[in-house]
């Protein structure tokens, strides 16, 4: 043991009484009684009281009346047991004190501008994120860091065992954007000219396939130059991984191994079984989302043929007009209120559905103001299809599909949260496969990749690449935990033909092509082996382990929602002789950073 | 297994003969034999021969006769012996070859630049670099990454272990150049304002003490925008760890049985006892260098006091200007001709040495030219101090003490390679330590900090930090593995006053320290735990641990002295408009890639 101390904070129990030993650490609470001066002090591991009597070392008791929070301290002493009744079984070395004989103040210290103690005290988190090296001795942002750090270890063992390599690819690289915007860095060697930070390792990785790797890993900083949503970093780690040789059935139950053995031994959860599998368009047409939370029921469910046979002009219309009706049951819902309905109907309202129908079951009949216009069979078959038993309620939304998917989504997340049927410890895993390859992009009027641009088609629908782009599959797969997407992947192309009419059908110029990917569009006529792959993203698995929404919580040093550092202050002004380097002319923006 | 191969191609032996197997893989060879066509078959483990025989599957022989180098296939077949005296004693599988039934081409390949399968064939690095996957295939820089890989697997597995927690700080910092020049990241959200990629995490990882973390390390990727030398690259990876209230003996001992473990577990080479220790001081006298090769011994000998008495001008001026003049002693050296003696002076000439004085021992007594300038107890006593025998050579320079230190340090070395006394499988760990804390900047004008502005000022020397700044040492350590310095570290500042008073030595201006510094330097004022760490280069591990002096060879996608990737073409032109999205004016330079 380093010699400023004999014992970490959390090591000490009866078994010690009698030893002398060296502490060092935090003051965490000093309270003075009955002429004895009591300190917590704390490390990481935990806290151990230590008492300054007057009557035998008078020196470190008049010491130890100057300590205040958060200063550092070593001292050393002799482990006793605790007066009968200050016994606290909550504290692991709560049997025992230390008697101190010596004090040494290692550091004094401001007082903070929050309390460290009392971890029950909401702090301003602009506050927080500006003293983090504070926040972090709260206790909690520690924890989720540790469990950061077995998550990381537990996937380079993991994988290492299965003979996955891992491979530090570069972060200095290539513009090419598609989709989000690149972080860029200037050349000095070769001004005007930009590396890019990488977005994802993944024309690196088919690259490492290509030189025979065979298998790979990384778990990889990637960077997004984007307007921030609250659960999004520009700079997020990735456990990135390729496969030569594979299938997706092999490699999905390498991760559901993988995922099982993580939960296991992170946060001692059991799951059992497979996961559950869906289509994209079952996923679609079942949750209204392709990352729904299945840690509860409550499926849409398609009335388009009952609407419209029925006399509900609103429904009936919508149908007829190209639209859809879906409905949601809510299990005992005839309790809500015709004032929540109408709160409901409001939250709805944004996403374009203009109002929510809904029925409740009472004695094996649905009844409400719009059963009128539905027959009795009708009535019966909705009923049948939503398993509504007495005490339910239906909610129903009649609008474009994509409006009534999107708006039942939110709807019935909303409502698991409010009717709490969302149980605590409770994992879901879904794999969601068979994306479409391609979407329609409303604003440059062409195909875009749904996943990537080097995602292979579903075999079964390469003839239509050409007539019907917009119908072909992609062997594309994105794994989902309790409402979030984790992770996603896909097989890649590896035939350079199919790669090349990619692009083409992506109406990329030629120009385009091989100023970006000239380069790979080359490499792939070497010889590259069938791979496939698949990319986490860990801060997001870290935040649901960590049971927490704040992506900045398992981050040690996060950006805010502006990308700016309330710690470093940075971004930041640089010596116009670092730009002069880098023949670049800009002229800075102020920035005030309020404290 | 996944389906398109049962095996690995280093998997199969004479227990597998009779089975049915599927393999994958890249055409290493082809052989047209008797009717017969030879494969061999290759993956990153291994070669597997395959049989085409026409008689019994004339359709796959017929399509076998097509493959080409580098075309990737997979086969099915049945594992059978080979024939007497077709045996490859050499080759894992060189008892089995394939009776191939079915040949499936997965995909062709243009012939390559370079021979994959001659490895002995030296192809010019620029190319390699460009078709980096094709290198890969040949297998040693394959090598090195698995290597690479090992090693980082070692690193984490032995520091968590001993209760260090890997903490991933920023890539997206703030500039606070000091030396080397920062990489910059323009700033969308805020135009004209830069972040800088880290040039280590040292600021974060004190933070992380600061915070409590206790035990921290990293495998981090660091940036310079440095001109490159040959063993450097502008993006390279740095272990870096740091603990609290330790000492740097035990943070020594911890890091000596790290690196055992790690010699012993990659390249089965043990290490036995402490590793050697030397102050900078005693460092320099001895060899002349901070960073010295003990492999072999041939240590400095400093003869000034006798040059001084004796009747040889041009030494004993040296000395009464201030210089000095020292000796090595090349055991066996009396074989050197003349001529070789004129090459030698030649070489280190360009240091500052004028000419190398010499003398040969033979018959117990020291000749040369200048012997008469000595008197016999000078000889004699000059013999003494470098342990000279009968048919040893004794080299002289005298000059400066700093180009007599690097004069013959360089010829020490050459001395070493060329007369074979490099034991190919030593390594010699040596431990510097007691650095100074600054040395005099002759281009500012001012003293600067030689290891950084963190590094705590040695004890016993703080007394002199106003009166004798450059006569402080530091507690400050490097760690250098023949001849090569691996890493580096030092006790740091934990007393924000000290930190203050050195910022203020170093005549940084207020505002300097304000705007670099401001942020850490109040982190300072809440309880500081003392702290200390190390940082070793991993690229340059790698590389000695693979026996190979170009760090290139040791890293997947590296770039070239300009700094630039031959693969990828980049850095490169940008689209204009996202250089208007960053408020960024510059005009590209036109890169011509030569291929």
């Amino acid at each position: 043991m380093q010699n400023l101390r004999s014992h970490y904070l959390q090591e000490l129990n009866k078994s010690h009484i009698g030893q002398k030993v060296n502490l060092s650490g935090w003051v965490h609470r000093r309270r003075d009684h009955g002429g004895l001066i009591f300190i917590d002090l704390r490390d990481r591991f935990g806290l151990t009281q230590l008492v300054f009597d007057p009557e035998k070392n008078e020196a470190a008791h008049t010491l130890a009346s100057s300590l205040r929070s958060e200063w550092v301290i070593q001292i050393s002493g002799e482990v006793i047991p605790r007066k009968e009744g200050m016994i606290n079984p909550n504290l692991k070395t709560g049997e025992i004190e230390i008697d101190v004989e010596s004090l040494n103040v290692l550091s004094a210290s401001k007082t903070p501008p929050f309390s460290i103690c009392d971890e029950t005290t909401t702090t301003n988190e602009d506050l927080r994120l500006r003293y983090r090296y504070l926040d972090m001795r709260r206790g909690k942002i520690t924890d989720n860091l540790v469990l950061r750090h077995k998550v990381m270890q537990k996937i380079r063992n993991f994988f290492s065992d299965e003979n996955f390599i891992e491979v530090t690819t570069p972060v200095l690289g290539k513009s090419t954007p598609e989709g989000a915007r690149d972080y860029l860095v200037p050349s000095r060697v070769y001004p005007g000219n930009f590396f890019a930070l990488p977005q994802s390792p993944q024309i690196f990785k088919q690259l490492l396939m290509l030189g025979g790797l065979d298998r790979y890993f990384q778990i990889a900083q990637c960077f997004r130059d984007e307007d921030i949503r609250s659960d999004r970093q520009p700079e997020f780690t990735q456990l990135d991984l390729e496969m030569s040789f594979g299938n997706p059935e092999y490699l999905q139950g390498l991760i559901e191994k993988f995922l099982k053995e993580l939960l296991k031994e992170t946060i001692n959860v059991s799951i059992s079984g497979s996961f559950k599998r869906l289509s994209y368009k079952d996923c679609l047409e079942r949750y209204g989302s392709d990352k729904p939370d299945l840690r509860f029921d409550m499926q849409l469910v398609r009335i388009d043929d009952i609407a419209k046979d029925s006399n509900f002009t609103v429904f009936k219309e919508k149908v007829e007009n190209g639209g859809c009706v879906k409905a949601i049951c809510v299990k005992g819902g005839s309790d809500i209120s015709r004032k929540e309905i109408d709160r409901y109907t409001a939250f709805v309202a944004p996403f374009g559905v203009k109002g929510l129908g809904y029925m409740k079951m009472t004695d094996g009949k649905l009844t409400s103001t719009i059963t009128k216009f539905f027959s009795e069979e009708q009535l019966l078959e909705i009923a049948k299809r939503n398993n509504a038993q007495d005490g339910d309620l239906i909610f129903f939304a009649a609008a474009e599909e994509k409006v009534v998917n999107q708006a039942l989504d939110h709807l019935r997340r909303l409502l698991a949260k409010e009717r709490n049927l969302i149980k605590e410890d409770q994992y879901e895993f879904l794999w969601v496969t068979d994306f479409p390859l391609f979407e329609w992009d409303f604003e440059t009027n062409r195909p875009c990749a749904v996943h990537h641009l080097f995602t292979a088609p579903h075999p079964d629908d390469t003839s239509k690449l050409e007539s019907n782009p917009l119908e072909v599959r992609s062997v594309a797969y994105d794994i989902v935990l309790n409402g979030y997407e984790i992770g996603g992947g896909s097989q890649r192309i590896h035939n350079q033909e199919l790669q090349e009419k990619i692009f083409n059908l992506l109406k990329l110029s030629k120009d385009d092509i091989e100023n970006r990917f000239g380069f790979f569009n080359e490499a792939l006529k070497y010889g590259c082996p069938p791979h496939l792959g698949i990319a986490f993203g860990i801060d997001r698995i870290i935040m649901i382990l960590a049971k927490t929404e704040n992506i900045r919580d398992v981050i040690a040093f996060p950006k805010t929602q502006k990308a700016s550092d309330l710690m470093m202050h940075c971004p930041s002004n640089v010596d116009p002789s670092q730009l002069k380097d880098l023949d670049i002319t800009t002229s800075p923006t102020e920035i005030h950073w309020n404290t």
